[in-house]
């Protein structure tokens, strides 16, 4: 018999169908995804979202994050941390109440908190060195402290899920491919999922796939350096392409596209992953510089950046999985870029003849995705099974994600 | 029945002994301290310390702790996270070894950390401004991360023992007065635990307490600012003050005493808390600038920042322990501070007639009893019971403390 604070844990096994909240921020840092997801069978074998709501962040918090992930000071990250953890709890509360529901109801919260730095191992010991011996270790750090959220909700809550794939030599990311497996395969079909958030990830599904043949990896931005120059065009008025409107206006500057095209991340071999500190602020100062000794309009930009995600995605595609796989027959893209229809239509032309989907299509919310992989990742650390892909990290085995905080 | 990965706790509830390792890093960021435990009973009833072990922090690794707690960069504390993640998991393993036995005899292990923020929750809103709304927020950050430590050991670890206390409104310290309640109260007499690590540290237990009878609180600097002073004239050669010797060939400097003595925290009432952020480097430049100015010698410095301590801890027990428990029979030291016998004669003067004794004496190891709180801790979220005592850290209610990180 287990004691009072630890019976929901033996209740949640035994249970059919569990109600989970999914929380997430992405690296765009635009607020507080939160799905509740109804979660049926163990592995788990379908999901059903109940509510999707964001919390955007205010200008304060956003501008704080983003500094955070390029050079914040540790007190701020130490305040931020407790004030992230309010805004999660805040927006799980949201999520159950659009839902109709009462918190009572819901079993579990699975919180990836908001990246503040994101460092694989490095490849080489010279790789990152002149901090002593620390330099050489792969490391990553989520914030928005998960007893808050645990104490505000009075739910059990799977937080810090990158870490121990980490520990066991991976990358820590990415982790949704193992959702992506779950629900997006295919009996038949190779299906690409491609996730475009901040920076945009792909999971390559071949016909009934096991969790070995599973192929993810981070290609490389996402709406990142978009949202970036619409940040910087608009002084801050505006923070992402709405319906591609910038883009749609502008033409694609060829010799500024080969020159983003050279980098060498684009190069590596995966697994790989990546984040603000390689595709931020830094790149994009180096971009408009470019552009703007060329002469280009903001709307030249846009359009450019917005040709560069989707290149790099096609050309991680005919670089890495065509060779591997031979053909894809679906592209199935959720995220912020599966909203701009201008990105969209770049990815069809340049992915034919596979046919490029939103996720909503296969009935996984486009925008929610990433917060229910979290829902799903939790039911999973509960359940006591594995959630990183070892093909998808570099793992040198599957381990079970995360940290559990008692409410 | 609970799945695989999580039968551990099944067994751990149902076992009548358990071993735990409980790992302390504290201010003073010297090593890790390693405590392998025999916990009796569930509360527990009793410990019992099976070996007690320090692994040393390189000076690089100790330089880099103490430039984070005071304006580190987000990215080394990112990466020194999971650098001492890996020297924590080693300060267990050697733990473990010099007890002859092997990991697997283990149940498992709780984990304080290093803390590199204490913030405690300010008392008005124009305390901490500045910041926007996230400014006004207390909160803490230990790191060393449990993901690692899970990995590298294969036991199950309890971390972030702070932070639900701070979500409950509390100061997210002190949190061994649990453990002195538990191991260190007397049927009859009245006595306070004093620990004197970077900071000192009181718990008052009045004859054969109730929790809610437990007064505790940190007094000031335990041995930070002698550290400091002997690490600055030594150049870095010196850590600390052996046995005594450099206090013991000064003489106390009555102004620059009564100068430090004036230091608001002091006067502060309890429940409080403080950190380096507060008597660290800042404080201790200004103290150096003031003794120079006065022509103080090195010993004279370390002699007066050594009476500093003992001053502001019998200060405590004037002001706000005697108007309201009348008197004190035993002062119980443990901690860095109970090996300065220059230290202890000053307590014994200072605090006659109460005794001043180790806590040796009453069987538990003064160098090792932060370390065995944190094993304590860990059993008892474990266990499902709470490990904060509000009168100590003025939170709302008890909390079950820290997070679970399977193996």
């Amino acid at each position: 018999m287990l004691p009072p604070a630890w019976r929901w844990l033996y209740d949640y096994v035994r249970a059919k169908e569990r109600l989970v909240i999914g929380l997430m921020s992405g690296t765009s840092a635009d607020g507080v995804d939160a799905a509740l997801v109804k979660v049926v069978g163990s592995e788990p074998k379908r999901v059903e979202v109940m509510s999707f709501t964001t919390l955007p962040y205010s200008t304060d918090i956003r501008d704080a994050v983003i500094r955070l992930s390029q050079d914040g000071d540790v007190e701020t990250l130490c305040q931020l941390n407790f004030t992230l953890g309010e805004l999660f709890a805040e927006a799980a509360q949201e999520a159950v109440k659009s839902a109709g529901l009462t918190m009572k109801r819901v079993h579990l919260i699975g919180s990836h908190g908001q990246t503040v730095r994101h460092l694989p191992p490095p490849k080489t010991a010279s790789e990152r060195g002149g901090k002593g011996e620390w330099g050489k270790i792969g490391s990553t750090l989520q914030i928005a402290e998960p007893s808050v959220i645990a104490y505000r909700t009075g739910l059990p809550i799977v937080s810090n899920f990158r870490t121990k794939d980490m520990a066991a030599g991976g990358q820590g990311a990415p982790l949704v491919p193992l959702v992506d497996w779950l629900l997006l395969h295919h009996r038949r079909k190779t299906r690409i999922a491609v996730n475009i958030g901040g920076i945009a990830n792909m999971t390559v599904l071949p016909p009934d796939p096991s969790p070995e043949e599973v192929l993810a990896f981070d290609t490389g931005p996402g709406n990142m350096l978009i949202d970036g120059a619409i940040w910087h065009f608009t002084q801050g008025k505006q923070t992402f392409d709405r319906n591609g409107e910038w883009g749609m206006k502008g033409r694609v500057q060829k010799t500024l596209l080969s020159w983003m095209m050279n980098h060498p991340f684009l190069k590596q071999p995966p697994p790989k992953s990546t984040g603000r500190e390689t595709f931020g602020e830094g790149f994009l100062k180096r971009i408009l510089k470019r552009a703007q000794r060329w002469g280009l309009t903001p709307h030249d930009v846009v359009a450019t950046l917005t040709a560069f995600t989707a290149q790099s995605i096609s050309d991680a595609v005919n670089r890495f999985i065509l060779p591997r796989f031979g053909h894809i027959d679906e592209v199935v893209v959720s995220g912020g870029g599966a909203k701009n229809p201008f990105l969209m239509s770049m990815l069809g032309v340049k992915l034919k003849p596979a046919v490029v989907v939103r996720s909503d299509a296969l009935g996984v919310n486009a925008d929610a995705k990433e917060a229910i992989a979290f829902a799903v990742l939790a039911h999973r650390t509960v359940m006591g099974l594995t959630g990183n892909l070892p093909s998808a990290t570099g793992a040198k085995a599957p381990v079970i994600l995360g940290s559990v905080t008692l409410p």
